[in-house]
């Protein structure tokens, strides 16, 4: 079991055009970690949940969840997911989980009602580029789930609650890359760890 | 000095709608090669260039080349980078590159044509999944150019032809990623081996 909960500080609350999908508050870059997170070639990984916290107008905060067990009909290219989150946005968000389509559910959730749903199943793993090196404690993990920012980071007090229930905060390279790297290159390490795979 | 060569089996070599970017013999995989290739969070890696060998009807094969150090105006979504290879799909291609935009090239070269050309800049090595460990290899690599197929893999008889050139055969991940994940997880091993970051 293992997760990503990604902050799409702009991305939109609102059913939004499949032809401008980065004009959706950067909604491609949800899109690319949902696709890089969940697929392997021809397959998909079992046991894996992404959540995308959008707080882009009109409506924030929204979740919007995908558990790779249950996807039907998904393709890795940006516009098939962009679709599952748009049909999901469609729903009226209420406190509980509803399904929009096989796989991916939303509910109307602030980062820290998440955050204390998600440390009932999950450790949580904050990523920062300062944080500790991925590869040295990947073994370890038991359970992670981990948090990270769109291109425009994790705003100050978004960290500050993330802190609360962080394990660790954790770091995948030195250079900055892409929130959709980072968690492909986590899958990798944590693949690789002793007894992980 | 990186290279990556990425084979898109059925890739088109027409221009294509940006409407149905998949439809186009799977050019979305091939868009992301070239994004999580060359891009970093808000960056360019630097001295990087990723080749795409297109064998796709109506006049295959055809290559479009991008050059990071000269791409202007390009974003990661997959429909920035296919809006660049679609315009260099409408010039004629001949023998010798033409550049169809800033970064980006094009001309008329089958695999052994490129890989001949290639090798006098680069080593080759290809990317298999049986083939030795890329994080122990790594830190010798000097100017390595990956070699690596779409969903469709790689020919035998292209297979035989990339043999001929390659140094070596090199593993990625003993699960079976798509191409882009091998992409963003070689360009990671390199920057993390000793000397290369």
């Amino acid at each position: 079991m293992r997760g990503f909960l990604v902050i799409g500080n702009k991305a939109t609350t609102s059913p939004f055009s499949l032809k401008n999908i980065p004009g959706a508050g950067r909604m491609d870059i949800l899109c690319r970690c949902i696709s890089q997170a969940i697929f392997l070639s021809h397959s998909i990984r079992r046991s894996l949940e992404v959540y995308l916290l959008l707080l882009g107008d009109p409506s924030p905060p929204r979740v919007v969840k995908f558990r790779s067990d249950e996807i039907r009909r998904m393709s890795p290219d940006e516009r098939s997911v962009a679709g599952l989150i748009r049909k999901a946005l469609k729903f009226e968000p209420g406190r509980e989980w509803v399904e929009a389509n096989s796989g991916v559910f939303t509910a109307k959730k602030d980062l820290k009602g998440l955050l204390e749903e998600l440390s009932h199943s999950y450790k949580i793993y904050y990523m920062r580029e300062d944080g500790e090196d991925l590869r040295r404690i990947a073994h370890k993990m038991e359970r992670p789930l981990f948090v990270l920012g769109d291109h425009l980071g994790v705003k100050k007090e978004d960290e500050k609650v993330i802190i609360q229930f962080a394990e660790d905060i954790i770091s995948i390279s030195k250079l900055s890359l892409m929130a959709e790297q980072c968690i492909t290159i986590a899958n990798y390490e944590l693949d690789r760890a002793p007894g992980k795979l």
